[in-house]
C-alpha cells in the first residue's frame, strides 16, 4: 500500500520546487524503502533543473546526496535489513555486469537505462501525485522524506555516523577525494592544481592532502573561497582574474614547467582544456570532474597528448558505493574527512529553494536539508 | 678540417632535394661524426618538406631514421668510439635533465631548444654548401652521408645488426611497437583497434601481438593494407569507405561495447576523436601516435572522458633511446620484428624524390637509402 510522503518536485524546469505530499508505493522485488533523514543540494540538481540537461525528465523529484534508514525491503533482497544505515548511490555496484567484474571502473551498468529515464529497473516509477506519475531522478530522489532505491544502489554504513553529515559522501566529497585518490592516484609529494573551489574541489584538496601532495594550487575567481581552501591544506592561490595572461601559462611559470596532477572541478570546457595544459610536458596527468552543459567539446592541440600529458576522467571520483564508501563514512568519523567544513548552512526541506539560490550566489559550499 | 659529403639538401619548402656535395665540420666537444650507411624516409620528413611544418627551416638536410658508423668522436665523448654502429635519436637520452631523471617519460630536453632550431647545441651547424650554411633537422640529418650528432643522441647497438634494416627502428618501427608497449601497456588478451596502416601502424600490430592481445582490428581506406596488416597479426579489417555510420560506432558494435585500446597512427584529428570514441566505456585507452598538421585541434565531449576513457600520446613509443633502442635492435635479430616486411623498396640516394613520390602514392612501407 502506498504510503504518503513530503517531497520538493520539480514541476518544470527553471521553476521553484514545490513541496507537496506525494504517493510512494512500497518496494518492489529487489527494491527498498529508505526514509531520507538528510540532503545535501548539489550543482547537478540544479543542473537538471535549469533545464539545460538532456537527461532531465519533468515532474521528478532531484536530489541525490541523502542519508537514510531502510523503512522496507522488497522480495528478495537479502543484504539490506529493516534500520539499516545506508546511502543511496546514484552509480550502482551490482558486482555482476561485466563493468563491475572488470575490476577497471565503478560504473556498473545494471541500471544505468532504467535510472536515466527516471524509472525504477522495472521501467515503472514509485511516485505519484495527485494519480500522475512523478519521476525517479539519478536514481535516488533524496529531496522526497520517502525514497525507493534498487538494493544495489544503496550503501550500507556504521550506524553511529550522523547522517546529516555523511550524507556528503553521497556525491560531492566522494567525488572530489576519489579523483585524487582511485582515479588519478596522486603520489606523495607530488604537485597539484585545482580548478574551481565548489564541493568538488574542495573535496579534492582534501584528497590531495590525504595523498601528501607537496603542493596544492587552489584556482578560483571567487577569492573568498581561499580561506577554506588553505584550511583544508592548498599551499598556493591563483585567481585567473588577477592575471593577463591564460591561466595555464601561470601556472606553468609557478610550479617550473607545469604541475604533476590536475583537476577541473567546474564543468567549464575551456577551463578543462586549461587544467590540460597546465600539467608538465612529459608526465601531467589532467583529470576532468566538472559536468559540462549539452553538446559543449573540449579541444586542444594533440600536441599537448604527443608530449606526454594525459587526459581523464572520474565519475563518483572512481569509488565503488557498495564495497568502498563504507570506508569513506570510517574516514569521515575519524576526523579525516572534515565534513563540518563543508556544510555553511542547515535548513527544512520547506525552505530548500533558498538552497538552490545560495548556491547560485556562491554564498554556501553546501546546504544540508534536515527532514 | 671539414670533409665532403653527398647529401640530399632541401633547399626549400615543397621542392625536390637536390643531390649535391656538402662540406661538413669536425665534431666538436660532445658530438660525433657519423657515416650513414642507409636511412629510412619517413612521413615525417615529407611533413617538412612540404611547407606545413612550423618548425621547418631551410635550406637543410632531412632524414632521422638512420643506421651508421662512427667515424670520428669530439672532445670529451666518452661512451662512443670509432667504428661504433649507432642509430641516430631524434629524442636524446641525457641521462641528467629533469625528464630523464623523472623516470616517467623519454622526452629528454637536454638538446631540445637547439635542435628545434636547425642546429647543434653550441648554436651552430656543422653542414655547409658553397660557403652558407645548411640546417641540422630534428638532430639527425640522416639523408647525408656523414651527419654530426650529439653522442647522447645516438644508441650504441650490436655490430652484427644489418644497419640497412634496423635503420628502420630510429624512428617509425619503434615508434609503433613502443606506443603498444611502453605508452599504453596492453595487457595480455586485450582488444586493439589500430587506425592506420602505415608504418607505424603495422608496427603497432606488430606490438600489439608481441602484447600478445587477444583481437587486433586494423583500420584503413586503403584494403591493399590488409594483407600485410594480417600477416603481422590483425585479426580484423575495418574499412570506413565500406560503411555509412561513423568508423567508432561499427568499432564499437563489433566489439560489444568498444575496444581496450586504440592507436591513431595518422595524424588525422578526425581519426583521434574516432579511436577515443571506439574505446571501451569504463577503461578504453587512446593512444596518439600521428603527428596533426600546425593548428589542428582535437576535440570531444568531456563525457567520454569522465565515463572513463583515458586519451593519451606517444613520442617515438616512450622509449629511451641509449637506454632502450639497443634492446630492439636485438629483438629484430631474433626475428621478433620482421623488419624485411616493411622494407618495399631499396634505392641509392640520388634516387630519393622517388621514395617521396611512393610514399605520397601509398604505394611503398618504408623505402631504405642505401649511401
Amino acid at each position: 500500500m502506498s504510503i504518503k510522503s513530503r517531497a520538493a518536485v520539480a514541476f518544470g524546469p527553471n521553476q521553484p520546487l514545490q513541496i507537496v505530499e506525494v504517493d510512494v508505493e512500497p518496494p518492489k522485488k529487489g527494491e527498498v524503502l529508505v526514509r531520507i533523514v538528510a540532503t545535501g543540494v548539489c550543482h547537478t540538481d540544479a543542473f537538471t533543473l535549469s533545464g539545460d540537461d538532456p537527461e532531465g525528465i519533468f515532474p521528478s523529484i532531484l536530489g541525490h546526496e541523502g542519508g537514510g534508514i531502510v523503512e522496507a525491503v522488497g522480495e528478495g533482497v537479502t543484504s539490506l535489513a529493516v534500520g539499516d544505515h545506508v546511502i543511496p548511490l546514484y552509480t550502482a555496484e551490482c558486482r555482476e555486469c561485466k563493468f563491475c567484474k572488470s575490476g577497471k571502473t565503478n560504473l556498473c551498468q545494471a541500471v544505468r537505462a532504467t535510472q536515466g529515464k527516471g524509472l525504477m529497473p522495472d521501467g515503472t516509477t514509485r511516485f505519484s501525485y495527485q494519480g500522475q506519475p512523478i519521476y525517479h531522478y539519478m536514481g535516488t530522489s533524496t529531496f522526497s522524506e520517502y525514497t525507493v532505491v534498487p538494493e544495489i544502489s544503496l550503501a550500507k554504513i556504521d550506524k553511529d555516523a550522523p547522517l546529516d553529515k555523511v550524507c556528503l559522501l553521497g556525491c560531492g566529497v566522494t567525488t572530489g577525494i576519489g579523483a585524487v585518490l582511485n582515479t588519478a592516484k596522486v603520489e606523495e609529494g607530488a604537485s597539484v592544481a585545482i580548478f574551481g573551489l565548489g564541493g568538488i574541489g574542495l573535496a579534492a584538496i582534501i584528497g590531495a592532502k590525504m595523498a601528501k601532495a607537496g603542493r596544492i594550487i587552489a584556482v578560483d575567481i571567487n577569492p573568498a573561497k581561499f580561506d577554506i581552501a588553505r584550511k583544508l591544506g592548498a599551499t598556493d592561490f591563483v585567481n585567473p582574474k588577477d592575471h593577463d595572461k591564460p591561466i595555464q601559462d601561470v601556472i606553468v611559470d609557478l610550479t617550473d614547467g607545469g604541475v604533476d596532477y590536475s583537476f577541473e572541478c567546474v564543468g567549464n570546457v575551456k577551463l578543462m582544456r586549461a587544467a590540460l595544459e597546465c600539467c608538465h610536458k612529459g608526465w601531467g596527468e589532467s583529470t576532468i570532474i566538472g559536468v559540462a552543459g549539452a553538446g559543449q567539446e573540449i579541444s586542444t592541440r594533440p600536441f599537448q597528448l604527443v608530449t606526454g600529458r594525459v587526459w581523464r576522467g572520474s565519475a563518483f571520483g572512481g569509488v565503488k558505493g557498495r564495497t568502498e564508501l563504507p570506508s569513506y563514512v570510517q574516514k569521515a568519523q575519524k576526523g579525516e574527512i572534515p565534513l563540518d567544513d563543508f556544510i555553511t548552512h542547515t535548513m527544512p526541506l520547506e525552505d530548500i529553494n533558498k538552497a538552490f539560490d545560495l548556491m547560485h550566489e556562491g554564498k554556501s559550499i553546501r546546504t544540508v536539508i534536515h527532514f
